[in-house]
């Protein structure tokens, strides 16, 4: 119940234990075919350009970034969190000039900042920004901040990451131009690709590029070689099989459960946590309007020892919960209800353990109402 | 039995379907030590930078390009299949300079030629070329050509995605400074993983850059953070945590069998087939003096057609073999016996059922004899 990798269901693990066959095998083509149309409805979009990059969210980012700055670009990225700054060094690194939107950590990326900032940058081509900020819990108004994007005239990336299949992501309609996302957050699958996806407008930059993409790997032209709808694939790279079926897999359940149902649930579960946590007089880093049902962070009480809280939580109740980051380190826990793993029992683990361990660190909670709380709650 | 992916063992089958625990949960970062040093024995190296990239070969080539290769850097790229194109791609998109020295495919690299391209460009930093191509069948003497890329002061960046575990490789002892693999081949594991090993000459260059490594994914200043030696670990992205159980056991079965002793069953059970294949009146594209054993690139006769063969042999034996790449398209096959699939009832089905195919299709073959002849090469 960290910040991911999220616990993996069971039919995915096995999935992942399939027996490997050739990535050139029209088997597993026509498995590839499955897996970008499972895609586009998990992301609610048409674009043909919808994959998984055979690498971590870190490289979903790199490939967004690489493909889409060109040298002396200048790119609006908002920072609310640990991600906005990973988006920085992806911008500078492919050459691109950075102008950062900052908001403080735990609240949601400010519109008007970022309509200030591109009037005054009007030379601006992309804007940058993370739906779900996972270090803070954070969710932003992603279909605001891309009006305003497309508004002046520049391409919006979304970081998708957690939010994917936990909290309403429409690509299409929300007007996204680039977005990544991984695996191992509310897909419930193991850690290691990274869906993406491309709306024409990003496609038409990308092939209007005057340099060559800096990454060979992560070139989305020779990637669509081999991802591509042709009837012949070119080999580009092998791809990670058995990671693919277990991703496969994924999108099935996910297709069975109904992506609505996904998002639902997760609001459901996130109001039963926030239950029991608001009886035990803990409190949420962030405002209720921005809260991610996937992604709790729990603001650590004063006097208390978050890392011996969490060690224990995981030595005694083999429950594992996430610490800060950056800013953030030492004063919030991050407890994730992902995918999968978003259910009541896990809750009810969660709560009980999390009371039991602060009474026993002399912690100043209320004893005895998080359960009946989160039951309550529940009902 | 094509290039790979190679079949996986079913314990690595199962490895990879263990349940998914946190990349930072200190029972994970344990078995990260133990990969890296059960890696340091698979490459017979002592280096303290040898670590999987979560990234499939390509990626693990990226990473010794965009990491020792600064803007102007000299690369002498040996050429002589497939790979070390993609090679002087890595270098250029890194902003190096490559030298190309040319080797008809099917032919192991010149020494020679190398030592005169390097005599006619003294300023240039790093040698490249592959060790094992799995394109045409070809192993070079790495070691013969580390030394000469060494008398001219330059690291030598050593491919080798296909001989790890398959054929005699030693890092140290032939002084390598930076070298890539990959786990889909003669370690029977899934692909999306890179081994890769750094030399101490390999790291002060990196460590003296001018200028930031261009791929933030990829920067192993950052990589080393999360896989280093120290007490704590930095989050840099999230490990793809089952991909790394299944290169654990993959690596101790290498231990259990013993790596001389792997080396020594590639190069039997290459025997094996040749025997058979030859006794068909078949040819090997290459040399016996610089045939891989774990990838027999066999001659496709006169008047077949190629692409029919393999079909068949997909469809009605289940039996994938490898087509030509290249220029080497349409005139050979390439059969891999790498890691678990080497052994000898994979050959004699393989024999078997292409000497049942080929006599279908009215090819000029010997008939009868393969079978008795690999039988007898394996007693």
């Amino acid at each position: 119940m960290g910040p991911g990798p999220s616990d993996v269901h069971p039919r995915i693990l096995s999935a992942m234990a399939r027996p490997t066959i050739g990535h050139l095998d029209p088997a597993f083509v026509g498995m590839m075919d499955e897996i970008k149309s499972l895609l586009q409805y998990a992301l609610q979009t048409t674009n043909a350009m919808t994959i998984p990059v055979s690498a971590p969210g870190s490289a979903g980012m790199e490939t967004c970034f690489v493909n889409l700055v060109e040298p002396g670009d200048k790119v609006v990225v908002c920072q609310n969190g640990v991600f906005g700054g990973r988006m920085k060094e992806n911008v500078e690194r492919a050459g691109g000039i950075a102008v950062m939107v900052q908001d403080d950590w735990g609240k949601a990326v400010d519109g008007n900042k970022l309509e200030e900032t591109l009037k005054a940058n009007r030379d601006a081509r992309i804007v940058a920004f993370v739906h779900a900020e996972t270090s803070t819990g954070v969710q932003s108004n992603a279909e605001e901040l891309v009006a305003i994007a497309h508004k002046y005239d520049c391409l919006a990336i979304v970081d998708a990451v957690t939010s994917l299949a936990g909290s309403p992501l429409k690509v299409d309609q929300w007007g996204i131009d680039a977005l990544y996302s991984g695996t191992q957050k509310c897909l419930s699958c193991a850690p290691g690709l990274s869906p993406v996806t491309f709306s024409e407008s990003a496609l038409d930059k990308i092939k209007a590029r005057k340099t060559k993409v800096q990454s060979w790997f992560l070139d989305l032209n020779l990637v669509m070689g081999y991802w591509g709808g042709e009837a012949k694939r070119t080999y580009h790279h092998t791809a990670p099989v058995n990671a693919l079926y277990g991703l496969h897999e994924a999108l099935v359940m996910l297709q069975e459960e109904g992506i609505e149902k996904a998002w639902e649930r997760h609001q459901r579960n996130h109001q039963v946590l926030r239950a029991g946590i608001e009886a035990m007089g803990l409190r949420f880093l962030v405002d209720e309007a921005h809260r991610l049902p996937q992604l709790n962070a729990i603001v650590v009480p004063e006097g208390v020892d978050e890392v011996r809280i969490r060690q224990r939580l995981l030595q005694e109740y083999n429950l594992e919960i996430g610490a800060g980051l950056g800013v953030l380190a030492g004063k919030v826990w991050r407890i994730g209800l992902m995918g999968f793993a978003s259910n009541l029992k896990n809750i009810l683990i969660c709560l009980g353990a999390l009371e039991s361990v602060l009474v026993e660190e002399n912690a100043a909670i209320q004893q005895g109402a998080a359960m009946t709380a989160a039951k309550r709650a529940s009902a």
